[in-house]
């Protein structure tokens, strides 16, 4: 499993992807799911996966070689705006699946794989995008800023709850670790260090590319106080009045 | 969808489930997917169930006509104990199975189905079982005093960081609506009312059954006092030390 949550609010774009891959419980590894693409003042885009690790590759191998879209072969460095970035990202998909979709079938396996784009091309406003295994996406909104992959349901409660586009950057930070770490407790297929990307608006940058151990201090502050801090707010509540 | 959770604590048992079914998101309805069982001073059981309505169903009708198990036509009012009482369970599970799993199967649907029991017996402790769809059984213990069924995913984490054996029962009444809310807020297959069973150690009575609405005043206490607590415990939370 996998689990990466990326927000999309006024300040920019914050991504952050844990790192585990499994091929059953036994054989377990870590890979890094956050992939860069970055031309200072011209573009940043972040790019996370999660599903079949041979998919995502395949998916990262061909965006790297250009892709045909469009009549055009393309890569994630020319393309004028981000809904091109998020075809070409769907394109890239299409082509693994046409080329090891029936293989898999023929072992039972499902071409199972979803992506996250966040970023921002010059000209045009920070976007982010959930491409699905069928190369189709949607995108995020102010209504719902962000987008979650691979085991979403542990971390989104404090996202709904939170998350709104005037959350800062800053705040952003907190709230993903917060939801990783609310996914790390309760699902093992999920696992340290993790991959943080910050995109800040207008910056045409990646403004902090980071690798998040189990030594962070802060992510160890996160990951101890927010046990604590959920334990002090369930105290706090009142308690039933009706009599047992 | 469906969500049931069921806590073994020192001082007891404390069972609550939701009441949605639906057949599509355009077909909802409320059912009680909680039953009882009781004989006061001797037997209190409270049995909660999740999947495929028409099944679940089955399998209570079958318990309350008495099932062929260890060639006796048993009923959970005659079981001697608690293991015999989920082995019961299990038992008009494998018949329902038996009588509509092919017919099912036929039709491409699962044999979807899963129960807990939770309850006690005069001469044995409270005891609390999760009954899968393949009629065998786990039991909640001390390392792991709670068992879910339906979507469990949304209010896990609350109950992995506070819940013990040594919570009171009032404690565990806040924790399971605290989980329920979680799950509420999340998945819209997961519907009010809610159903509460309450089982104090050694008075085998249900001390408590009661029908929780959206206008319950505790219920409400709990839904909007939770979600401010999440906010004001991420509100408290340091914020990244490192510079973005």
């Amino acid at each position: 499993m996998t689990y990466c949550v990326g927000l999309s609010v006024n300040e920019g774009i914050v991504m952050l992807s844990d790192t585990r891959t499994n091929a059953g419980l036994d054989n377990i590894s870590t890979f890094s799911k956050m992939f860069a693409v970055e031309q200072p003042g011209e573009r940043a885009l972040l790019l996370t996966t999660a599903g079949n690790l041979a998919i995502t590759q395949a998916v990262w191998n061909h965006l790297q070689a250009g892709v045909w879209h469009n009549g055009l072969l393309q890569k994630l460095t020319d393309v004028p705006d981000m809904v091109v970035a998020a075809q070409l990202v769907g394109a890239a998909v299409r082509l693994v699946a046409q080329q090891d979709g029936p293989a898999l079938a023929a072992q039972g396996l499902a071409f199972d794989c979803s992506l996250l784009l966040g970023g921002q091309i010059a000209g045009g406003p920070p976007r982010l995008f959930l491409i699905y295994s069928a190369g189709n996406f949607i995108e995020a909104t102010d209504d719902t800023p962000f987008l979650q992959i691979g085991e979403h349901k542990y971390g989104k409660p404090i996202l709904d709850r939170v998350l709104t586009p005037r959350t800062s950057l800053i705040e952003g930070v907190a709230l993903t670790l917060i939801s990783m770490d609310s996914t790390l407790r309760s699902n093992l297929s999920v696992g340290m260090p993790l991959d943080l990307g910050v995109i800040r608006t207008n910056e045409l940058a990646t403004c902090t590319r980071r690798r998040i151990t189990d030594e962070d201090p802060y992510y160890r502050t996160i990951r101890d106080g927010w046990s604590q801090a959920l334990r002090d707010a369930y105290l706090a509540l009142p308690r039933p009045d009706f009599v047992l």
